[in-house]
């Protein structure tokens, strides 16, 4: 039951990589809600391959259709469903492929779950292609959020071992975030950024790939937010990044480092300045028993190394129960990271607006 | 909404620290399970404070009855609704520092998001003490789970600086939890564990407070299980862990470490062993595209050193809207972690079994 | 997972006729709320046994004690327990014809769908006592509905074959609510009542019983409020109305009648009154595409005889699976129409709450 | 959020009439199963429009198109989603009485509850035509279901005044249930469908409609299915009957007529037939505390007369807001109570597969 979510704002996601389409339902959007296409498709391109040397040369032009709940240029309230058709298939590269169990991937785990039955071409259902209805369905919820001057903003805190700067967990501001978005490798260190894209195109010509650290903020959000317990703001966030195909790691404001520091370093002491009470620092990422304390809410994702890659790695044979070695050719990304940051932002903001509909 | 969770077996849970009790109700538990109620007791008291020098003092006696769904030893297959009555309770500590936000604490949060209305007593419902009925449910689950063969171990990876040795990820079993289970500060290098309630045992005079890593180990977990995307293996257990007071961060497998390896290490290769499909290595932790493979699951959370302590710190007094200073005195843990494990396999088991009842 | 309900306003309900007790777990009250605790104790009372010669001689006290989410006299915004203690039970009643399924009653389907398991006294689970705690819940809606003006009326339409005047589906308004609330024994035509209270009065010396229905108003709900299909008014109230003990109808203004009439008979035509817009007619009960038009909200629920009687009846001894008899001797409500009143107000004010925190 | 429904079978449905299309997503299919379209198909064809004289003229071929979840003509396991794609529209009809709101209609209510935002053309969301996914979903639960033996029949209990002949609530099998399905018009008593045939071409001449009751079988389900509380049978059943546009009323076994019975008539008695526990009669139309228990489940919808008539109606203008009248003229079923059929079975099969799934 798995592709169902949320509790006011509810979606339900459906597709398979290489099937008809992909797509997504969204109930609970408020109605007469004016969408920026442009602004939608802008989110959608930052997730879309093909873009540049670094991310698969596959041309999906996830251009998307909206099937209901939109009418004279507005939603209407009721459901919203939008549909991605896949073009660009080459499914025939699967079936080659197809008793051969990729490392990494979902092959066998999908296979021993659905015991056969699932679509294989691709990843199937599990397929990082399933992202970008959640990019779609994100991006309108920045655009409610956005209203409310609630913002969002990432960086490429690491690829492999190189490091770029990390956030100012107190001294963040908008202005970081119009500096980010606007990059198409976003890094606070630009140096870091080129030393980056040179180990990722090292990789590329090995036919090998990297992962990665993606640092992000919520701006402004006011204090008050989250609930206790099952729906805490980790909850829910952690909830939806654990679902982004490759994520392996969620951590909040210091996150593991927290447990290096004593309680009367780690505990975020306060002070009133013009009239707010504010945090010397932040080392609980604007969170506290679950819930937003008004200060920038920061996370982590750990992304691991794209799973599919050239280089010859032993497998197994599932159909006929054999030992067996697997070169997975295409068009890989060989590092996904820079195309992961659209969908944790997209994530994270269908969590936000689920909550604040509460 | 926050305090309902679960798809199959479903939780609802309440109370506050200071109010008359705080308790479970569990939809779902298959009828006619004779509860090993002592095996229950022996989880509580692994949680309970008061055992030794590093928790805290307070006789919690965290007595459960149960109240309903339970009949002639036997679950009948309806509500079985358990309360924990308060008692040991000392109230008046927390008038004397009511308007003084304790930081680190969901004071503050609490403050806002209920407008003052909340009871403030000892954290009320956003208290650790919560998870008193979690280990409750989660130790009826484990015994549900340990028909199955499936077992929950953990250890506490690391205590400030101090670490311990890390699981294998590939060839842990069943006695390495037999073998932790039965210690009371369990760790795998007896000689770590001797540092770690050494550095506890300062701080604790210091009035300050430690945190730690908590790594756990689920054993016997059949391929196959877990969801694609919203209800993946890492989605529900972080929702869950994320639940629980003070933790702020959550990986599995290698986790954050992934993220410097390249694919061609971090993919964990097939091989066939005794009919099996196996894996080389476990860098995944047992898990790929949220659904189990058979290997180990493992992961790790991170816990920030307890809020409370007895030095000074700066905050802000709610009330009057001026900055003061706090010291929190009373019967603290300096270090919750050891406490916080059997939370930890708790909720991993009431995760575990929600997913096995789809 | 049928013991929680609710999408914003989330009930999980629990106990056992002849347990410990029964009781309900509230998520989603508003906070600061001043619960009026008599009022609350007026309505469980008309839900309560023992009050006249037509109810059951049992007196349950049926008094709550609110285990948490409640503060210095206000609801904290925490889930809200509330827990009523079994008194006055009779266990050995049940121990004698422990084997003998009651018609009529659950005995059967609770001893197939458990088992054996689940607690057979006094119907266990399945008992109408279990409709107390969401007299609380339910007394608890009204008083925060009220301050929006919503009232819930509610008379005697009929036992057995003795028929009260029917609500004008048009003109009712407040003072018939006011009119019928001070009445024991609630009817619009007093004659009838006293027939009605005849009649029951002669099956009670038969030890038999009677049925009857329950016609409700929902006053003052503005129009707009409810959900296309499956969160419809209809739906909502239907799924709450029929887990009530007993019910085996519900329809909506003039309800099966309405299939008897043409279209242009049972369509309600719009006019303008004072710059409302209103209806002639009011055949759909208030309610159209399952939303409501601002017209009084009308329904009739229908509640079969009190299954428990003193009567010969044959039946099944299930241990041993021959036919038997049976005689329900006890202390057993002939008709409990009168009681079902406050239960049936109860739901709807759940449900109405509930969609208006949509 | 009304547009998803089910617990372990999960549906979400979108669309409007003039929309691009309507469709469906079901999460919890069980996976390789293969689906008889053309089963599909001839449920569809049951409710699809332009059949005969007594239902619209208007030609929608309701041709569904999988999109997802559907691989090698089997269920994958992964959500499916079916799209139908709206064709012979013609919504110029409906911007002349854009403002008018249409008596018996969801137009004023969608009006208010989405502010004007919603698509008015033909009912928008709120229109009949999003019952036909529902039957794409019903037809496949049926398929499903009758693998276990269990099945769906339904007949014509009265249009208008012309009654057809009753269920035996006890004696009820298969054969009736071929019977009927195989009939176009299906009643048990054929004199008695002319009769309801000439009332329906009656009516069409007036341009004016008629409503009716459908009486239907759910036959061998096993005992002990269903919940207690809210998610009884009839629970289930009810919220998604009522989902159905134009149902007023539901009731089970004898229903409203249970109340004129004493509990001596209403009981139904027990007796043991070939070692299984049965009863004499089947007042409570196989269900009671909400379970099956073994007995045929029997339930009665009532269809208001279809709101659509060509006679002229009072109503208002409600951008101007001033007294109007209206024809609505157009290709309009002059009942619509033979083409609900199936779509009564099929959300029934949808809730009995969701509790089966429990």
């Amino acid at each position: 039951m798995s592709g169902i979510w949320g509790n006011n704002l509810r979606l339900s996601i459906f597709g398979e990589s290489h099937g008809k389409g992909i797509g997504i339902v969204i109930n609970g959007l408020p109605m007469g809600l004016e969408i920026d296409l442009e602004l939608v498709d802008k989110e959608m391109k930052r997730r879309a391959p093909g873009r540049n040397k670094i991310s698969s040369q596959r041309k999906e032009e996830d251009s998307f259709e909206i099937v209901s709940g939109y009418f004279n240029n507005r939603t209407t309230g009721t459901p919203l469903c939008a549909i991605i058709y896949n073009k660009d298939k080459k499914s025939q590269d699967y079936d080659k492929i197809k008793n051969l169990l990729r490392p990494g991937h979902a092959d066998y785990t999908g296979y021993i779950k659905y015991e056969g039955f699932y679509d294989y071409r691709g990843g199937g259902h599990f397929s990082g292609r399933l992202t970008a209805p959640l990019v779609f369905a994100g991006a309108i919820a920045k655009q409610i959020l956005i209203k409310k001057n609630i913002c969002f903003g990432s960086h490429i805190l690491s690829i492999g071992h190189v490091q770029d700067d990390i956030f100012d967990l107190v001294d963040i501001d908008d202005s970081v975030i119009d500096y980010l978005i606007k990059k198409d490798f976003p890094v606070i260190n630009d140096e870091r950024g080129k030393e980056m894209m040179e180990s990722i195109e090292k990789v590329r010509l090995e036919e090998d790939s990297l992962g990665g650290i993606i640092e992000t903020a919520i701006l402004n959000l006011q204090a008050g937010l989250g609930e206790p317990f099952f729906d805490s703001i980790e909850s829910k966030l952690s909830q939806l990044l654990f679902s982004i195909p490759g994520v392996k790691g969620v951590e909040f404001g210091k996150g593991f480092e927290i447990t290096r520091l004593k309680g009367s370093q780690a505990n975020d002491e306060y002070y009133i300045k013009d009239g707010e009470v504010m945090t010397y620092t932040n080392n609980n990422g604007g969170i506290l028993g679950g819930i937003t304390n008004g200060m920038p809410v920061i996370f982590r994702t750990a992304i691991k190394p794209t799973s599919s890659i050239g280089i010859k790695q032993r497998t197994v044979d599932i159909k006929h129960m054999k030992n067996s070695e697997i070169e997975v050719k295409g068009r890989h990304d060989p590092c996904i990271v820079p195309r992961a940051i659209p969908v944790v932002e997209a994530v994270s903001a269908l969590s936000i607006l689920d909550l604040l509909m509460e």
